[in-house]
């Protein structure tokens, strides 16, 4: 039969270019959140550039972890905006509602993937709303953030842990300390899909 | 002007009662909860009745943290029965992914209510799937209860906890050493309360 | 026999006093922790007092998730000033490594006591280090606070989401609305035993 | 001065072997683990090797969050074994407590590298207590393993997360799906690594 149900299989490429998508058709760029990294860590770190925080940005957004916190509370934005959520949920997600955390338990999702470091700098920017946080919390626009601005401060929060981690590295690699290779077979991995490159 | 926007306010009762009615219109009731709380304490407290769990099911349920993941989570399972959520998010609930830990994350906001020690008994029903859980689980029904099954399993681990403290506070009292009250206030309140009311 | 060992016993009233012994051995005040939660609340509530603040402090000082994460923390603190602990975990705690999370870890735990409305508030004094936090990150006194300025502000970040749960229930009885108990249990008891007092 | 304190440094290869260390002077090998390891997910990949799944417990335990929490746990079990701690922190570690739950809350600290998906599998075996898991918490022996137990099952159910994160990746690739590489910039400085290592 040509309509039996092909068995279903998560496609992790599809999963990525979603996460991508929908930030941008909400309004975000990766350099608006790049540059709340940069906010947050350019004191650390004087010589750090928009780069280097706009591939960390990346690299957190190509977690999984972080791809579906983010699909999911876009999703609930977005239909919080078409008003298509049941009372009171429709209610509580329009209007920010202070008692309603789920937002704030899923940008939690996201910060934790580099670790319990990133919690002060997602408290942070969302108390004080630097840069695209100040406009995502525009109430008068019609538009509903109510997620995705605590997911946008969770990737930036996890982009600063991730900065310090890997800045750490190098500070050790410097001294000649060795190497303890955070994912040795991650690397061995791409090594020997570069092999079967063309020269 | 007649149709001048009523500002914003929550009504708390509002919010419990939807999530008693779609905890009920999603075929779950207090009784299948509570026995999964009876299969997880009868072991520590022989004399549990059956009473006890209910009541400490509905404890649970009355707490705002749990009601905000409850119907956040339900809400996500009714649109993605309805085929209204974007994809790839849509089949990522749809058919309960694996790698898609949103639902997990939801619950442990609802297991953490009454701390840490509730951990071991989440994972372990989530894990055995015993009672109401093995319904919820059954992907020939046509429904989806991607986010209901964690939610159940973690509203039931709660009450578990919350039983274990009420416990330790019996056997205390018992002892004759003195309460130390959880909440004075609250129990202030509520006698001030009571002293108002007609006799 | 006589040293027969007597069974192990939680004493619940003990934990709770060596909860006050040591946040006021390590030279913190309740009225110090109220301090943070006045600033970090009076923004949304003009008439809210200090008395209300030091009595939310103890609210949530009197709940046994927080006494067990400040008791720890503090002990690991204690045994840092005095070299005690196994390198590299001394040099770590004794020099607040920036990439050793378990002292926030310890205040989510703290924080999550009233939900997840709380991890804005605790990140924000982390960060910012305002009164009494400025006291315990100087460096400069031989004494280790590593976990105690980080539970000081979970506890102050606590507080401020019991005052946010306390207010909503305060406005929605000025509106008429039914009370939807917290926990009616809990009242209960309390009148009951206040029914066994003497007059 | 030959007393001048050298300014402090972290040095992440003396953590990383602190932790190896630590486990194995506590009595846990590496293979116990990935006993646990095997147990939970041999139902979901039948081919899977013992290989693997002490692989995956190496990579679990080089990342730092997870030796920070190992070292942390192990110390204060270490500690409690020796009477070292201040009353009533050292009866309820010595017990093992019920209602002491920060065992727990380091567990998930390690559990949660690998995201939520690994919740469930701790529980599980936190409750059945399988293999090693029985021997470290047997009462009878003198040695105080209250925090190890809860690590090693946290870090035998990250491995099981990043299994079936790997597992699905496997899967992908092999219908072809474009590589979605969760850390380029990882690879790209290990092969640059490669490059300048002699042949």
């Amino acid at each position: 039969m040509t309509d039996a149900k092909i068995p279903y299989s998560l496609n992790s490429k599809a999963v990525a270019e979603a996460t991508r998508y929908w930030l941008h058709k909400r309004g975000v760029t990766l350099e608006e959140i790049a540059e709340l990294v940069m906010l947050l860590q350019k004191k650390y770190y004087p010589g750090l550039t928009m780069e280097e925080c706009i591939h960390n940005v990346e690299m957190v957004l190509s977690k999984r972890e972080v791809q579906n916190a983010v699909l999911t509370g876009i999703q609930l934005d977005v239909l919080a905006e078409e008003g298509k959520l049941f009372a009171p949920l429709q209610e509580m997600i329009e209007n920010d509602e202070g008692l309603y955390g789920v937002d704030e338990i899923l940008a939690f999702s996201i910060v934790n993937v580099y670790g319990s470091i990133g919690f002060t700098n997602f408290g942070y920017v969302d108390k004080l709303k630097p840069g695209v946080l100040e406009r995502l919390n525009d109430k008068t626009t019609g538009q509903i953030h109510t997620y995705l601005d605590d997911i946008v401060g969770a990737v930036a929060a996890a982009a600063s842990s991730r900065i310090a981690h890997r800045k750490q590295a190098e500070i050790e690699q410097k001294l000649g300390l060795e190497l303890e290779p955070e994912d040795v077979e991650e690397a061995a991995r791409r090594s020997r899909l570069e092999e079967t490159l063309p020269e």
